[in-house]
């Protein structure tokens, strides 16, 4: 039974100041290519959104509206002109100090504005609103750890020193079998979901297999070992030319000096073969399939046979971030959730009867629908009660600063 | 009723050296941009295909063989190292002669393996370098256009005092509406088609509807005048991006002079109004569709579509470019073939049980499968006996030196 | 008469302490081009040289030796490998205080040197390191106008109310006529220089004019509004194409909206028509010098001019920042120094008999000559007691960063 | 004693014609960089030079006026828009044949013009256009080699069955002593030469040594054996970042395989350890100058010791083309002309008093006065009766398709 949204927007809302309590004011601040936005630039453009949709169609926007407005929209052509996506880095003021005034200021507005009452389509935008901050509190820890791993000491976001530690993957490892046929894919419930979830449709699937786990470290190891990195049969093209333009023969943030190390949310830690390869791009996880003499599913082979499991071994829903890839116990598909994202065969384009939502936030989903694929289930990064079955994450195949893997079909 | 393979092979080699009459060597020496292929190298590269595949075998090669290999390689890393797509202009040498002496050898030596006979691994491969060479006739004209329209002088191709009248347009327009249903995709029968347009399978279509023609000269200055290409919020984000960048404003072969006009086989001419448009890339042809309230159709729509009208109105396939743009007499959907190739919404990507082929040939077509949009139909520059219903040509999305074209659905 | 060497390394790194002391650790984070170091690197940077040189010799290098040798050695190839020039703003950590730390560790450590004693070659290479300290103090104002000129909302380095009121500039406007002849050029006291003005030497110099000022912001206005940026003719052919790609159209820091404006130290002021353009590249001080009929002095002109004027009036010689554009009070040639910096006609390269000094420092100046060119004089950015008559300072004929103008020559 | 300007005028034009006679148009079709002209288009300037500056003066302009003036405008904005450089290699029409015939009617327009008289002006003009056509010759040699070597097979220009064989170097190798003093610089008789190196002008030199000859293949060979192009002190720092992110290894044209070979005129030839190294940059001379413990001259050093030689010991000035590479048999300095331009120390800028020609010829040289170094003597390659003591040449430091090498100074 979830609890009132005023009171998940105070739960979101302090989550992603609790996500940036251990950095420092400068660590927020830098940007280390276009797509890491700086830490502090999450902090405002979350709170801008609040402020852009539901404040000032109540009149009651903030004092920091006016030059907010450009610095800290993200994309949406329809509220105006912005800081340039490549530039967010530089703008040392506001100061954090400032941005945390801006975040009460809202958050105070917001509050008030519960009390008064909101009519349903504010409630809407305040629950996508929410949704939104949830995803960047995934992209300030993608982020963060992108742009921190540029620093050549490494520095480390968490003391590994308060990890948990890991549940071992046990048991066999299999393809499981599903019949197909006519399915309904897509979101079909009046709770909260994405446009791109929607409409639900009927999709025909032919019979295919799935693992039942994610791919490991130890089994990209072997691909690498097997000179994966440097056999161009058996990558994509596009995929090919990037490879070797950009020199990648292992996962982003592996390292190599006397063994194999990967780098992340605990800083520079050696390799745990049994963990889910992380960090690889659309294009290795497709080669690799490839090298395996399997194929990537398409998103409507994964969440046909994610909404299967689903009725028989429920995954629980906890804060991962607490603890990392922790192992999911069914003895079904495993690893379906909270663990990496899965890239998919499917490229992201839009449902049959597709509808974006009316206003500028339907430039949230429906413009990006081009170029990219889907990966779904989610990552030890997202949030609680953020994913979903037919939820659509999307990135370009050649991006590999998501915690993004992969699990095989045949 | 087919003629013979080795008649075929004959008709094809011929047909290629007819569209080069009309050349200098320095014409089909220039490459202007990575995409555009001189001239002299289509007629190497595609006489290469043979000698590699079918000749080499037969341990019947050439004299020519061992430089020819890397020189016109165009992208098959199993046959080895090639010379850089972006530099295939700078072969002066072979001279134009020569390669019409290596065409000559080859075909000796072809007919002569004919002759012998051969099996019929070869003989399939023999008829993918017939269908092979066709694809390059069409690119050998689609490129010389867009090389010698970087000449500010414009020459033509061809004059246009040897061309004919074009029939007109009539009748009324109308969308035609479709029930779908569980249908039947791909090429089904024993007669050749390329590996990406197998194997034949069910796909689920929702009831939709198709115009019954193509997207005219007339309604897309319609578009223009109306703020098409100012509009942010018609586009796809990575569309209005290189929309921007390189300053789109009119289809890519327009010119504006005191009115319209437009680039093409028979140099600069009026606009025809009542034409299909052409030359357009996805991104714009999506941006059209957005803007008339409608959508681009899948691939899937287009052939269920395509597939139920040639049952009632078959298109006589005459050698397009000798007629160009002749209008299709049926009263069904119409324009389906010889006019432009038509942008699907479909990305390209692999049928479900998609196989490639054995050998370098597998090359071919599966490793381009990311990024691109599938085009269906065919153009007038498209040779004879080509093109299927089941077709599936592919470019990316912001290419827009295809003869390529848009019909709505929705 | 100097103070001692060790409390001028006292006042000299205390100096540099104060000009970070309005900014945040924010701002002294980002990078906004290769070229424009963070404050942080800076502060950092600089206490590198003296560990490097000074203490590593001696043994006693500070506990941050061994990571900071990596992250802080700007371009001495023979100190060893080096974080990239473009990656210095993702250094989130070590921290300000961190750094702040580095230098209390190298100063204590540096002045325990002093007492104990040093050689001559380390105590010149002390007087080398606060030469260099003065420089960096000069680029860390230089580049944090740049860094904070890139966020829109234009914030201020000092408040302009703390600012002294100008100076006016009086008198008539005139060139001044020197004889030339076979001249002295370079250094030639026993006193401190960079190698790259020595040796002293002799220069031919024909007759020439000097104007007695700078060209001011009310000069460079006509130059606009007579279309100065619109007029290939008057621009070398190397700038012509770059203030075209860029959209040159008026000094880096102006601005324009119902007037013009500069920004600067004190964030956005009318612009000063009075006072000396500033912000120009080369390639506009030689465009304007052109369109002004007349051309640029040479480095060797401007040094025996302003050798000539010293004999006679003399500037006093303040901390400039306090009181920047401060006019000097001569009737001679005025503005020679504490200004800003003044483009010559003359590329930079080494004197006849130069000799690049012994060991790492070797690095220091002789490896740049080429492609830049010769400034005179200084800046109010420049720190007191820095500047000579024989400084030749350099940069490449696009970059505009600078506090650089010009003075005219016949 | 010099011939007619009308007979030099017809020798010139013929010279071009005989230069392009080994080539097919396909090979002067070809542009490999923006910087290596198609020889078609050398044909079409050089007469375009004489149709805009001699014929449209006199009213005699030629039917092809009009677009070739846009089309064969090198760089001259007092004439106009004009093709952009580096897609000078897409205009395949005009054919061959119709720059010759266009080549034949400005002859013949000259030719007519000759006959009635020309005023001094117009007179001097054509001067001008016959050396500017000479130096195109040179140009057109220069590229066409960078053109052909693209090509993987490495066609020849010439068949080096028909080349002469080379004299060899005999003699001692020493450094010849100069006195220097307050020295003549500059062109200083009333025949031709270009405005830049004028005006004659006083230059004061310290004492200074010069090698008696080039630097060769077999000495370039050592400093690559001894780690020159792996060695950072060596180089200046703008040319040690292009070295490493282009491979630089050796200069331009030499190539490895089982022994080392070079292509010149006469294809690839095995490497002639006598002969003087040609194309290298700038940068390279420079750190081979620093690798043996030596400089570049001075250009100042170079014509003042030329001239010196001149007087004692006078080259034979044959065409080249037919004789590369013959040494000149002076016992006093040797290969000042006619073998390998020589990189001198000097950046390319403008004598004291330098004035631009009136008209648009004066953006012959004055605006390329940037960034570039001068170059001194002649190569092979140069027509005959073309270059001077004062001559000077200049290219970009890192340009290496020039017939560039190096004498040393100290």
């Amino acid at each position: 039974m979830q609890q009132p949204l005023s009171e998940r927007y105070k739960i979101t809302r302090q989550r992603t100041l609790a996500l940036a309590n251990p950095l420092s004011e400068a660590d927020m601040q830098i940007q280390a290519a276009d797509f890491a936005s700086p830490g502090k630039w999450h902090l405002a453009h979350t709170t801008w959104f609040f402020e852009e949709f539901i404040l000032k169609p109540l009149g009651m926007k903030s004092r920091f509206a006016e030059p907010y407005r450009f610095l800290f929209n993200s994309y949406y052509e329809t509220v105006g002109e912005r800081q340039p996506q490549n530039k967010r880095g530089f703008i040392s003021r506001p100061s954090l100090n400032e941005i945390l005034n801006y975040r009460n200021e809202v958050d105070a507005k917001l509050l008030n504005a519960f009390e008064r009452g909101m009519d349903d389509d504010l409630l809407d935008l305040v629950e996508l609103g929410i949704h939104h901050e949830q995803q960047h509190q995934e992209l300030f820890l993608t982020d963060i750890v992108f742009n921190l791993f540029q620093n050549p000491l490494h520095p480390a976001y968490l003391d590994i020193a308060n990890s948990d530690p890991l549940e071992k993957e046990e048991g066999a490892t299999f393809m499981k079998g599903f019949d197909g046929g006519l399915v309904s894919i897509g979101h079909d419930s009046p709770d909260f979901c994405f446009d791109n979830e929607r409409p639900s449709h009927r999709y025909f699937l032919e019979p295919f297999k799935l693992s039942n786990r994610l791919i490991t470290n130890a089994e990209w190891l072997e691909f690498i070992e097997d000179g994966g990195y440097r056999n161009p049969i058996l990558w994509l093209s596009d995929g090919w030319k990037i490879a070797r333009n950009e020199g990648w023969r292992m996962p982003l943030y592996w390292l190599v000096d006397e063994g194999y190390f990967a780098y992340g949310l605990y800083g520079v830690q050696p390799l745990d073969g049994s963990a889910p390869v992380s960090n690889i791009s659309f294009f290795e996880a497709d080669a690799f399939a490839r090298w395996a003499g399997k194929r990537l599913p398409t998103e409507f082979e994964w969440e046909f046979s994610a909404r299967q499991n689903e009725a028989t071994d429920a995954v629980e829903d906890t804060d991962r971030l607490i603890q990392p890839l922790r192992l999911a116990s069914n003895r079904n598909l495993k690893q379906l959730h909270g663990h990496v994202w899965q890239w998919t065969a499917s490229p992201y384009v839009a449902y049959p009867g597709f509808k974006v939502n009316p206003g500028s936030v339907g430039e949230y989903n429906g413009k990006f629908m081009n170029g990219q694929y889907v990966l779904r289930g989610s990552s030890f990064a997202t949030p609680p009660f953020h994913d979903r079955v037919s939820y659509r994450n999307f990135f370009y195949p050649h991006q590999r600063w998501q915690f993004a893997g992969l699990r095989l079909a045949e």
